[in-house]
């Protein structure tokens, strides 16, 4: 049986403000701090361990797992940071208040781009773009690959393949791992390995840094989940 | 031409304490996370940009790398560590404090002990060695590689060849390094790449947390070095 530990963030200054952030690339609030830190906590206390942790090129997620890891005594275990990993690209939502943005475009609207499957929100301006384009992180990706915005149905298009032929092959030996992401990087992670339907997907939500534990048999199908 | 950073870990609560710590795996100090944001404050006041960390496995030099990446905003990059950056090992000195030792065995033995090259302190005692063989962070490590204690001698004869193996092919990649370590791994460095006698090696001190910059031709001839 194989254990895996999946994790969204703590609480971001963007999260605390209500925004859409999407890969804008901002930090841990004081509250996402001690969040990531009692996470860290919670699995010493459940005699967790690790091998090895994956993780976004964006700090509110590599940073909630540095701390984590601190706590844990696991500082000097090998980090991956893969963009692949990000969060959801929410085009020019991004910096957008949620509540403004429901009273301009509907409450309705609003919902169908943060939760349905296959749309996609307003696209990145020129401007934002070329910004994105400039961003060094970004560097090494080809242009095609970079989004203007994504559906979930996009994310799950490059989250998926990245489980499947990076993660899954550590797993499978038997290096015990830990992933720290992204409420939609998480969603179409999970939407994936639980084979949640297109419509079921909308209602599920991931919590900020409450470790959830998948169990998996040799096949990778799930024997049991839960919240630690 | 290429540019590389080099430098110590900020002061650790041993260095505090004036102990012999080796592999000891201590934290940092109070003084030394400000030590380590402050470098990273000034590597940013001028302009250097990385591609990739390398540092040991040892929490002192992880998290004063982490720290100093953070200031300059680059978390996302990729950080290898690797025992064979790791402090000389010490033997049976670690955890002694210096000046008891000194009063011990005479300043002049422990001189020899901390600076002359070839000279290796006492071994580690039977159960500390079992406790470094437990330790998982070395499970790897097969144990004819694993320390009882080195001479400055020793420790080159495992920094070298990772840094020729390793660093400098990501060197010659055109990749902007970064390497956190100790002071008597840099020491072996150094060593070998200013060409110090085994007598000279001697009077070379690195000081905590701040960066050395050398310069190297297509050949890795140093061309200049300075710290900032």
């Amino acid at each position: 049986m194989y254990k895996v530990v999946f994790m969204r963030h703590g609480e971001s200054i963007w999260n605390k403000e209500n925004k859409f952030t999407g890969w804008t690339d901002v930090d841990l609030s004081d509250v996402g701090k001690i969040e990531a830190v009692n996470a860290g906590l919670k699995l010493k206390e459940n005699k967790f361990m690790f091998d090895i942790a994956y993780t976004s090129v964006l700090k509110r997620a590599i940073k909630t797992l540095w701390k984590l890891l601190d706590v844990m005594d696991l500082t000097w275990i090998p980090i991956i940071k893969n963009w692949k990993l990000n969060e959801r690209h929410y085009g020019n939502l991004q910096g957008m208040n949620k509540k403004e943005t429901e009273i301009k475009y509907g409450k309705e609207q609003v919902k169908i781009w943060r939760r349905s499957y296959e749309t996609i929100p307003i696209k990145l301006k020129e401007e934002n773009y070329k910004y994105l384009k400039d961003d060094i992180k970004y560097k090494e990706i080809p242009d095609i690959s970079l989004p203007l915005a994504e559906s979930l149905k996009d994310t799950v298009s490059r989250v998926v393949p990245y489980w499947n032929e990076e993660i899954v092959k550590q797993i499978k030996n038997n290096k015990k791992v830990i992933i720290v992401a992204h409420g939609n990087s998480l969603r179409a992670l999970v939407k994936y390995i639980d084979s949640i339907s297109d419509s079921d997907i909308v209602n599920v939500n991931i919590p900020t840094a409450i470790p959830v534990v998948y169990e998996f048999d040799d096949k990778m199908s799930v024997l049991n989940r839960y919240y630690l």
